[in-house]
């Protein structure tokens, strides 16, 4: 029996490149067991073709490159069969974050859907919100630069571990909306997915973290074609039902149209 | 507020390199809004950032360039929610492939524990083996070149979606056996993980898609050093005991040391 393999008959047999092996030469993954010296040719014997396996498997599923190299150089099976076990922490933190991505894709579709739904409403409307955690800019001034601002939070806050939610807006200031039907930015404001929490702190203080609490809205979207009209009425609707003491008011941008996007804006009426 | 942004604003806002933005106005993923004629600088609109977000989303997760092309070129929002939603196709199957690892993982490192408890086993003992399936390399001849075929067989089998399950061995012909202690190697096998069935014809018929059944087997493991007296006991065992009617032995190849490695003469005894 054959027990030495050139480089190309290695190659073929274990269905990986010879560029791979070469890279895995040259990285000290995995060295030919014999180099002519004379040709420089590199010759792989049949015991290094396991080795070939386990880095394939591993390296098509994103184990690092320090535990394959952990996994090679160990003198003994017993470890060797320990270290590939543990690479299932890799695999569940992939497995995870591949569950993490599915969430978001579905969050991303039911924001655009809601917002495609909620602006074919002409009056105002009542509806119950869950809690959102947030990601408060308690300083914010700039209100033309919040798309640019919230980005910059949200590249902040990744490092943080913390998903955007895919809804961000402002709140504003209560009695000016309610007496003249401005909208007065307090802050500004990014909704954070459900159970995650900080891995480590945020590193700008002007962050706070918080959250708007569950209730019954009373809501109304506009866009910058209808937005004086869709305010009055929304004002008419408070003053109606005699709604005076309200604790906080919200804008939140919808996805119906990225070129010209609208706004719900969300009166907090009571807790739920 | 600013409504266009230069190639290294955008990047910097979106945390991406300049480099992908290139690459995205390259392939026709993502163009610029606008670039100056006089000095080639390419300027991207604030509306463009949400499609930034997508790609990033997307490439993360492995979701394929074809697919992306899709959602960003949409006309309607409708479309884009369907197709955002649709990612969790592709999201699914890696979750599924990375499941899978798990269990090759969990499966490599429980053969080698398997293989160095067996070769402490001195005389022959007895052991239910659950049913295996099996790739049958039917008109196997080259002994010698077993680790080779094999590895041809699976590359070639995984084509048609079977995993290799970590085992392989040969049938070896029972009364030559019996009466002289050789083998005489009748096929080759393979074994292919659970519940994994071709999702295309193999594309060799000189395979046979099998399987080895539960039973109960008397089994001895033997090393180069000493196959000889090892044979000899298991022989001794089959005839103390009066084991006369035998469908099959099969020779397996255990993970004790991949320098010097050992098998496991598995004699079926009666099905379980």
């Amino acid at each position: 029996m054959k027990n030495v393999f050139s480089i190309g008959e290695t190659a073929k047999i274990n269905n990986i490149s010879i560029q791979a092996l070469r890279h895995y030469d040259k990285i000290d993954l995995l060295k030919p067991s014999f180099i002519n010296k004379d040709s420089g040719y590199r010759y792989y014997s049949i015991d290094q073709f396991i080795y070939i396996d386990i880095i394939k498997h591993a390296k098509n599923f994103g184990i690092p490159l320090k535990e394959l190299k952990n996994t090679l150089t160990l003198g003994n099976m017993h470890e060797l069969a320990e270290n590939v076990r543990s690479y299932h922490v890799y695999l569940d933190e992939q497995i995870q974050s591949l569950h993490n991505a599915k969430e978001r894709f579905e969050k991303v579709a039911e924001m655009i859907e809601y917002s495609l739904m909620a602006v074919e409403n002409l009056g105002p409307y009542r509806r119950i919100i869950e809690e959102r955690n947030i990601i408060k800019l308690s300083d914010y001034r700039e209100v033309g630069n919040f798309e640019i601002n919230s980005r910059l939070v949200e590249a902040d806050t990744k490092k943080s571990g913390l998903e955007f939610g895919f809804e961000s807006g402002y709140f504003i200031d209560v009695p000016t909306f309610i007496n003249s039907g401005e909208e007065f930015f307090t802050s500004a404001y990014l909704v954070f997915m459900d159970g995650e929490l900080p891995k480590q702190p945020l590193s700008s203080s002007e962050y706070i973290k918080s959250f708007i609490p569950k209730g019954d809205y009373v809501c109304i979207t506009y866009n910058e074609h209808n937005k004086d009209e869709r305010i009055k009425q929304i004002q008419g609707y408070l003053k109606e039902n005699n709604i005076e003491k309200i604790e906080f008011i919200i804008v939140s941008e919808l996805y119906d149209d990225f070129r010209n996007q609208s706004n719900e804006i969300q009166v907090f009426l009571h807790p739920q």
